[in-house]
């Protein structure tokens, strides 16, 4: 899998992955072909802990900018935010009054259900496709087919280049019995396998897991025994986006004569967009508001609601935590938590979990029971994918750099030679001929950018770094008035410090310092002539800074300020 | 499991865990007759992520403090910090001079050097106590007998009171084919449950696991094969503390003439205390420092490390940043991560694991291979000792409330009643008579104790609020100079500001609050007459508060000084 680099050429097909965090092209595609650009997705990635205050990672279009009219358009594969959530700030730089974008109709009505939170953006028409749908841009036919994922009206793509025929697969899993869709089209898969691939880019989420991910056939059986036997009211937490897992929830319900109350704001959205376009069925009645809980009995009432990965400010949470005006936790209560748990959310899923049966009730959650299921194939679907396919050149995408390996492994065991394999990192850029594949030594750019509130890039390393000092020790300004004609302080500096010491508590400690940063700036300005500031405040920082730390074994970020008077 | 509350009697039994975060007992529990106490271990916690700063958290002692005359001694079970760490904090306030203090040598070994860092703390004289000894504490007579665990020389422990007989299990599995260790006795566990257990308080951290714990063996074998098929250098991370995993990774060391680096600071410790004390076996050859790994052939080469956690700081995340002076990945190494994770760091060892990838090297890591098992027995091996100790009254402890009430169920489906099952909070206090088991109404203190650098006890939730508002969106600190005579602002403010937006990038922002400043405190005072100060530095804080959150959806921490000259 090491491949050789390379130059670009005329006439290769380039492939850009882009969007952050290690998780390569999951959030965004260049397909480029000559001048003209296709892009697949433009999706966004939520902060890791080490980025507080952060609200998201977009992916970085440097390589985009003043190349807006070599975009021919934008197709998306499925309504997920990591494939569509940073559409609204991406169109700022390629907005053009004929930009041609593509969508399903549950992911169109994401999108513009999304873009009413973004006022005064552009917003570009968005063309309907569908599983079959075929369309031409530029150089590029494309052939959208479906694919069963966690949510529905998923697309993969097939597209014609010049250099050959590309599969782009969305994050999919075959289910042989999915919710609210048909199972998985293995004839079409394997026509476009006898229309000869020369290359595919496939989910790898799942690589690195045995087996055959569990169908939702599975989940809802098991989550009819836990509606079965619940006795008071059954509260499903699960993501706002799992369209399919709340359809199940809402069936099962239905079934059982439960009324339905929906709790958290994007879970009700969510709900309204896909209820309008006929991708969730209930029936009007089913639907209560948790002022009207109260006047049914409990057996007859089903919560649903987000907070599964115990979100502070989620419904279950604030149901859990007491804070929720009409729902609290009652002791026959059935908490069912279904979905998985994002890698750093662990703890939080303990905390609101511990609150809840603590407070007396029952709770069901994944690793108990398969109450839930994911949306990324494993290996032996992987494996299918790539035997249908049967691609020239196979690119693995959408997971952390051991999902790629894993998967890219597999794709050796079946048969494809490593030399045709590709193994890389976002911006890095794939040069495809007919006969040969390899990584470029151009790179286009592919740092983070992240969102904070209405700052989009403007957050940066050094912003984070005092983020994490601030975090870690809190701060210490001092702020000293100084005689301009002796350089001597007058009265006492003031000191202002907030995440560092119980300030009331630490007074022999300031006065310590107050002490230290007067005899500071008097010595530094004792002997006259010009005073060299900046010197002074250097001593302050790194002086005071190591009495501090030696006082206290903390280190807080020192700022001073000196005004001559 | 909902028990009755009660008042204290003169002649029952107090038991009181106490230590932090949700986990019962696990770090320290009291048992109180009459007056007298007997303490039970004195651990830490490590803080979560909504704690920046803070180094640790240790038990609330509230309830000890002026009581020193009456605690009778301290029993230690075994060497984990969650058992010992918080001993030289707590012996500030319960240190006499006949303090008696009990522990088995390895445990003892490591709570000696553990007082080395706390220069000026008194240090107890500690008796070593073994399998099979017996001591006399008051009205208490204390039985020792050895558990497996991960650490060698856990000791659990069977206490006579003058209610009846008391079984604390400590930490514990069962394992069969233990390493440097023996098998668990059974027939001892046995003849416990013979002279009647009043009560048990048994190890929870396993209870929602079903089966039995892999035994060391098992794990062994993986180790072997693994080691087997390395062709270059073998780097294998676990934690320092995981005595038993380190001396099998030494074992197959020198099976396969390997010679081995130890690196972290904190296993090189454990190592040389557990070499002394005879608890790790190693030739004295076996060992050489980083400079002398390249005198050696890349397959006669291991280097165990710190950082199977992707701890920032430990040894596997230098070598894989590249930051190590002497070790570099290399493209033939094998990395093995023998730890699980623990909840929250799951990140972290994604990031180190594909750092590890991209350079090369081959991963082996505990989802894909048993190659570690936990510390921890399971449901068959908690059934197994609940049977074997028969005792009347249960009391799960050791684990968070999810896995207290596991335990608790597989108690009552086993024949316990459920009124003789107590499940409670740290800080509650269970009260025992031959008859009754209940929860008491009093209470002990129980809120979390932090540690940071210095201060015990002296960063609470303000402290830790305004850390959390400065690591999100920074601070903005205004100091304005007024004209004392006229209240007028003289020039123009200073604003210091850190992790709020890039400054260099934001003069127009800047700008316009420095204006909106200056008419803030000029409209406050203008009107002539004594000026309310803080009435100024408030309008300061909320006005230019929204100012800047309209302008950046960010709301840092704004203060203010105000100099009047």
């Amino acid at each position: 899998m090491r491949n050789k680099t390379t130059t670009r050429t005329k006439n290769d097909l380039r492939i850009i992955p882009l969007g952050g965090l290690g998780e390569v092209g999951r959030n965004m595609t260049l397909l480029e072909y000559k001048k003209s650009i296709l892009i697949i997705d433009v999706g966004l990635r939520f902060p890791e802990e080490d980025m507080p205050g952060i609200d998201y990672i977009i992916p970085n279009i440097e390589y985009l900018k003043k190349r807006k009219e070599d975009v021919l358009g934008i197709v998306f594969s499925h309504g997920h935010y990591d494939h569509i959530g940073a559409f609204p700030y991406i169109l700022s730089y390629i907005f053009k009054k004929n930009l041609k974008v593509f969508a399903s109709p549950l992911t169109r009505g994401i999108i513009l259900k999304r873009q009413e939170e973004f006022k005064g953006y552009p917003k570009p028409k968005i063309t309907e496709v569908k599983n079959g749908s075929k369309i031409n841009l530029g150089q590029f036919k494309i052939e959208f087919f479906r694919q069963n994922h966690n949510i529905p009206d998923n697309l993969g793509l097939f597209i014609e280049t010049p250099v050959g025929n590309i599969v782009y697969t969305s994050d999919f899993k075959f289910d042989p019995h999915p919710i609210n869709d048909l199972p998985t089209d293995f004839k079409k898969l394997k026509s476009f396998g006898e229309r000869k691939v020369l290359l595919m880019m496939s989910d790898s989420t799942g690589a690195e897991e045995e087996g055959h991910s569990l169908s939702e056939k599975e989940i809802l059986k098991n989550l009819e025994e836990v509606f079965r036997v619940a006795k008071g009211r059954v509260i499903a937490a699960t993501f706002a986006s799992l369209i399919n897992r709340i359809q199940q929830i809402i069936s099962i319900s239905e079934k059982n004569k439960r009324k339905v109350c929906v709790e958290g704001y994007s879970m009700k959205t969510n709900i309204e967009i896909a209820k309008q376009l006929g991708y969730v069925n209930a029936k009007k009645t089913t639907f209560i508001n948790s002022k009207q809980i109260k006047n049914y009995p409990d057996s007859q009432v089903t919560i649903l609601c987000t907070g599964a990965q115990g979100e502070a400010r989620a419904a279950l949470m604030r149901i859990a935590s007491k804070e929720h005006p009409f729902i609290k936790i009652q002791k026959n209560d059935t908490v069912i938590f279904s979905s998985s748990v994002i890698p750093g959310n662990e703890r939080s899923v303990q905390v609101v979990k511990d609150e809840i049966l603590r407070q007396g009730a029952k709770v069901f959650h994944y690793k108990m029971m398969d109450i839930h299921a994911g949306g990324h194939g494993k290996k032996e679907e992987l494996e299918k994918m790539i035997r249908m396919i049967r691609p020239k050149f196979f690119f693995p995408v959408h997971g952390q750099y051991s999902m790629l390996i894993s998967h890219a492994e597999l794709a050796k065991e079946i048969g494809i030679p490593e030399k045709n394999i590709v193994l890389l990192e976002n911006g890095q850029i794939v040069s495809v001929t007919p006969k040969e594949i390899a990584i470029e030594k151009e790179r286009a750019a592919s740092n983070y950018v992240m969102v904070d509130g209405l700052g989009v890039g403007d957050v940066g390393e050094i912003v984070l770094r005092d983020r994490h000092i601030l975090a870690t020790d809190g701060m210490f300004v001092i702020i000293t008035i100084v005689d301009r004609q002796t350089g001597k302080v007058i009265g006492s500096p003031d000191i202002i410090s907030r995440g560092f010491v119980y300030l009331r508590e630490s007074k022999k400690l300031l006065k310590d310092t107050r002490k230290r940063i007067i005899s500071i700036i008097n010595k530094a300005t004792g002997s006259g002539g010009a005073v060299n500031w900046s010197y002074v405040k250097d001593e302050l920082r790194n002086k005071i800074g190591q009495f501090l730390f030696k006082a206290t074994k903390r280190r807080p970020m020192v700022l001073s300020v000196i005004i001559e008077v």
